[in-house]
């Protein structure tokens, strides 16, 4: 296992695409837009667009093809860490080691920042993915999906509410909502505009997006006990002084490292399998990379 | 004129629609589903909805057809009251004359709420519209549009800016943004699933849209100094106490008042115009009401 490699060259590609993209030329709405480019460009692995193109690379389509559901799909995940990081929800001023956006803009900036990107990231999609219309819509409704009720913010709800129960079953279903569902989205809406969300290789495919979901989860969790306040760029243990529900608080260290490994695993034998589905094999070298990044990064 | 009719067939099928949706049957976020349906049960005339069953009827269309669109329209201006009147945006704390979502279940439960609206209506248009896959693609990049940076969004964040200039022009932009561009795609939207956005009406039908989405705004300030509490639901002026821009603050209610009678003047004449440009004529009476009650409604 490749423990530094991360296809670099995917998260340059898509470190331009998103530094490019404007979304008005209004001049009443200037403010709004650096605060929303504020956050867009604030770094980071950007997992999920990267992910999104080496699945399209895994599955014989060109990586340029994609570009516009990678971005939108940043723009969504952007989106989410404004708003999960304004004061009535985890209230964090630090991340990736700077201000975040309502502390920088303000809260009511950074609400709205975070309304844009949502509704820029459907207009990006839905104008410029260039793959027949039926795809584009197949590829909008999972994105839409993944981040409504049955997913992103459905799982913040829950994480939020202090009535959600405690208990294993309770914390995953939590956790595949909240982060899996776009993650996953990240590979099955490339799936979807390839036309070939019902080939063969599909149902390994689709296990390995769910499965590496859990995997980042697992990790995030033990990261937030045992990484350092440099390389996380916020404070280590905001989950405890949060009081959330975690797989460390759940299951103890050791066994949530043991679960890590157990994931990982998953992940990369669905992966394998999914790999052989045709013939030639299916290219899955970056996303095995990628699958090896989220289990053993530091931050 | 007619001062009291409005298309009470139109409303009443559109809340039926809105009653029976249903976003997911996830036990985790059944608190988030019941704070959503809350503010979208909350009653009002609908009037978005109602335009796009009568902008339909109007086309020849039949009005069932564009009711996924009509009901994503209400959520996302649902969505929108929820997110204006957080206490970081606007502060209120009544609409309607009862307890706003963030009142009634929290900050961080409210700003999920309009997050899950606004992701449930694009899942709900793109799942549910029967028109042509290429059709609904457009219609759904136009209400992206006018619901993002440079719609309703952008509108928004100009309204809270203190630095958004003074003075009639971006006075206007500034609601032809906030309010104007949502009024608009809902006529414009069913021009796109209808298939006819080029064709010989659609200029006059365009110029009808915009020019509602101006009524509108200028009425709503009048309305704001000049109707009474029970009427609209919540404490009058609050514009003034948040010292918004308004037609009022701007011109004064005498000059607002022909603004709004000259605004309705020309909506009026568009939509002849539009009516005009087919054989047989299109039946436009439930427009013309509907323009009517925008023009003289108290609350």
């Amino acid at each position: 296992m490749s423990t530094d490699a991360y296809p670099e060259h995917l998260r340059e590609e898509v470190e331009r695409y998103l530094q490019e993209m404007r979304f008005s030329t209004e001049a009443l709405t200037a403010g709004l837009e650096a605060a929303m480019r504020y956050s867009l460009l604030a770094g980071g692995k950007r997992i999920r667009p990267v992910l999104a193109l080496a699945s399209a690379r895994a599955l014989g389509l060109e990586q340029r093809e994609v570009l516009p559901l990678a971005g939108a799909i940043e723009l969504i995940h952007t989106y989410s860490l404004i708003h999960d990081d304004l004061p009535a929800m985890d209230d964090d001023a630090l991340r990736r080691g700077a201000p975040t956006c309502h502390v920088k803009f303000g809260e009511d900036v950074a609400i709205l920042a975070g309304d844009g990107l949502y509704a820029e990231a459907f207009h990006h999609l839905l104008s410029n993915q260039r793959s027949p219309p039926e795809r584009v819509l197949a590829a909008a409704v999972e994105l839409a999906g993944a981040t409504g009720v049955s997913g992103m913010v459905g799982g913040q709800y829950a994480d939020v509410n202090p009535h959600t129960p405690s208990g294993p079953e309770a914390l995953r279903r939590l956790h595949e909502l909240k982060t899996g569902r776009l993650i996953g989205a990240s590979v099955l809406c490339v799936l979807l505009l390839g036309g070939i969300a019902d080939g063969p290789a599909t149902i390994q495919f689709r296990r390995f997006a769910a499965e590496l979901g859990v995997l980042f989860q697992i990790v995030d969790d033990i990261l937030d006990v045992t990484g350092t306040d440099d390389a996380l760029g916020k404070p280590r243990g905001s989950d405890e002084r949060h009081g959330k529900r975690t797989y460390v608080s759940e299951f103890g260290i050791d066994r949530a490292r043991e679960l890590a490994a157990e994931s990982h695993r998953m992940a990369r034998e669905a992966l394998a399998e999914a790999g052989m589905g045709t013939d030639p094999p299916h290219a899955t070298g970056e996303l095995e990379q990628i699958t090896d990044f989220i289990y053993t990064r530091t931050s």
